[in-house]
């Protein structure tokens, strides 16, 4: 008996210009465009196998080996319903294909990053889910109309359908199919384009994102500006700076639009704060960095971002990010060795250390903890399509032990 | 032979709705309209002794005991030669009146706040420094008037002319004429305002509020959004507010305003942080404290609001002030017996508590020093013109020892 089952995984994705504010909040349709840089899944990424088989009960699905509930008219759901009406109409365009789009599934799904690492896995996880569901029922669809559906499981999802830097467009249509992902440039355009996470301690659970953005909609007066006049000049400006492969431009688009981000959450009622003194001491450090080499008459060299919590995301060409390293352990010394893939640092480890001309006085150094890890990671490539040795589903038809 | 000296003290203003950015940096002229609350100078004051005589060789002054160079061109040698110019104004109208406009003149001003505390003395410093002079050129003019002349000396301390509720127009005009502070309602209006200051531990200098309010001039797109569309509404409705003594809205304009400029500071380029985890973790126990109160059918209790500083000021009405002190030293255990100006606690001294219902999971409880004291106070006068037991200039005209 044919199997009917396919495994992908996708990446995990950071936005440069950022996603806040829903316009519909059951299409999942923003207020305005966002642009991230996908992250390598050589390092971060979801895996999810899906199978469809005539003798399941009902679709279930299991992440990190539980089982979560699919509810109906849920996000989930939405996402497996919309990838079944796409399988259906090939089967009814080819009545030689096998008519698998009436089988419930099963879908397991593992991310490779602890989330203790507080790195949000909804993008990485929804555009995997709808990859492998895609592989499942050979879909020709093109990554774009897939974006739409893995839009509707979460947001930002929608760009980690694409590899390298990818914009989603909010569109203007009332039933969201005008917004999407695509691609402004593929990761062989920039790949000297790396990142350096810092995972930061955090005592308290923020307010989640979903209903942190609808209450600035509610109620920020500056995210009506930041939607009309600030968001579309940035999103022009920061695709030419990507294609003339320009950093500083980058860079300095990049931050300004994690502050203008965290200012209009912090404009709302009550204020909802993602930062905390560690990442404004990372700010601070990023800040005097990049002081100290414009004073040298060069250019900025790396960027800080923060999404809806208080992690750090470093991003700079790669021959800085051993300077960047060294400068982050030397203020937030580690407990545990850097994890170092491109071999920046020899068997003797990371030493903290400043750069000639850096102010150490911009921040105090933390003890142990207050960031609790660094990873070293760079633009990659979008979903993959992967063998079934690699599948997370047994012959069972549930999910593998990790 | 006559003394001509005379002694006047002024009061500390906290802002509702924030100044934060100048259109004119030599004329001290806003980029918006500002509001503040007149504190008590039984409390907080500056005092100030000024004295002419022909026999000084220049014009100096001493703060706290400290001379302070008045440099020509200065913020102070401006205020100092726009009261003598009064002065002689009345001098030349009427020839029967000691010629003192020409002498030099010794002033000796003293806060009866440690700087420590955080506390900007500038407002009530310049406020002082005009009162005394115009109590010692005998001046008529009214306080709008002389508002003028203690803006260039530093904006805020225009508000510090009158008890109160204050506002500070910004004006139109390149020469400054119409930008002054004017009564909204004196102390007298709304006795029942009652403030609570925390004063916050400071590990880091912040960006002085000079320089830092420019720099959102030059680089925050939202300040223009901020300044053309949002606070010339917010002053007229906290304006109404304050008349109508309905605290509610006053209370949450205040916060938001609040919130708004702490906002800008962060879309500044590069950004600017004023308060840090012990602050927003103020904030937290302030809006739970507030949710608890609209849960249970009631209004806003408290009104939190911060300066470009780490200090929390809590505006309440008097009958909220006890449970607020209880719930920030819940958090916040003090150091010191808490001073008890108005006799809230008896002999046994403050228990932290919380209200019933409250969610003590909002913020973490800190240890001693997070929050170094606890000032309580409340809406006050104007500057006040003191007798000569008060003075702080000797015989000699140089300062007395504090």
């Amino acid at each position: 008996m044919t199997v009917y089952q396919a495994t992908a995984s996708a990446p995990v994705n950071i936005a440069c210009i950022k996603y806040w504010g829903k316009r519909d909040t059951k299409l999942i349709l923003p207020t305005n465009s966002s642009l991230s840089v996908t992250l390598d899944q050589d390092h971060l990424r979801s895996t999810t196998t899906s199978r469809a088989d005539p003798s399941f009960q009902k679709d279930r699905l299991w992440l990190n080996g539980v089982e979560e509930e699919i509810k109906d008219g849920g996000r989930l759901a939405t996402c497996i319903k919309e990838m079944k009406a796409l399988r259906k109409q090939l089967e009814e365009k080819d009545s030689s294909l096998p008519k698998i789009s009436g089988f419930p599934v099963h879908i397991s799904s593992r991310n490779n990053f602890p989330t203790a690492a507080g790195l949000a896995s909804s993008a990485s996880g929804f555009a995997a889910l709808v990859a492998s569901l895609s592989a499942l029922y050979q879909l020709s669809t093109d990554a774009s109309q897939l974006s739409l559906i893995a839009r509707q499981g979460s947001g930002s999802a929608c760009r980690s359908l694409f590899g390298g830097f990818v914009a989603w467009q909010m569109g203007e249509r009332a039933d969201g199919a005008d917004s999407y992902a695509v691609e402004i440039a593929p990761r062989e355009h920039w790949p000297d384009i790396h990142a350096l996470i810092c995972v930061v301690n955090d005592e308290k659970k923020g307010t989640s994102s979903t209903s942190g953005m609808q209450r600035t909609v509610e109620t920020s007066p500056l995210l009506q500006h930041r939607i009309k006049h600030v968001v579309p000049e940035r999103m022009a400006a920061i695709s030419k700076a990507i294609l003339a492969r320009d950093f500083d431009t980058f860079a300095r688009i990049t931050m300004q639009d994690s502050n203008q981000f965290h200012a209009v959450a912090l404009d709302t009622d009550p204020p909802i704060f993602y930062m905390n003194d560690v990442s404004r001491a990372i700010i601070a450090l990023i800040v005097e960095y990049n002081r100290v080499a414009v004073a040298n008459g060069g250019k900025l060299k790396a960027a800080y971002t923060y999404d809806a919590g208080p992690n750090a995301v470093i991003y700079a060409p790669k021959e800085n990010i051993k300077e960047i390293v060294e400068l982050i352990v030397k203020y937030f010394p580690q407990a545990d060795k850097f994890k170092d893939p491109f071999e920046l640092f020899g068997a003797a480890g990371v030493q903290g250390k400043v750069v000639e001309g850096f102010n150490e006085g911009v921040a105090k150094p933390y003890g142990v903890g207050a960031v609790k890890g660094l990873i070293h990671t760079r633009v990659g490539d979008g979903p993959r399509t992967l063998g079934a040795e690699e599948a997370l589903l047994g012959s069972d038809g549930l999910p593998l032990k990790a």
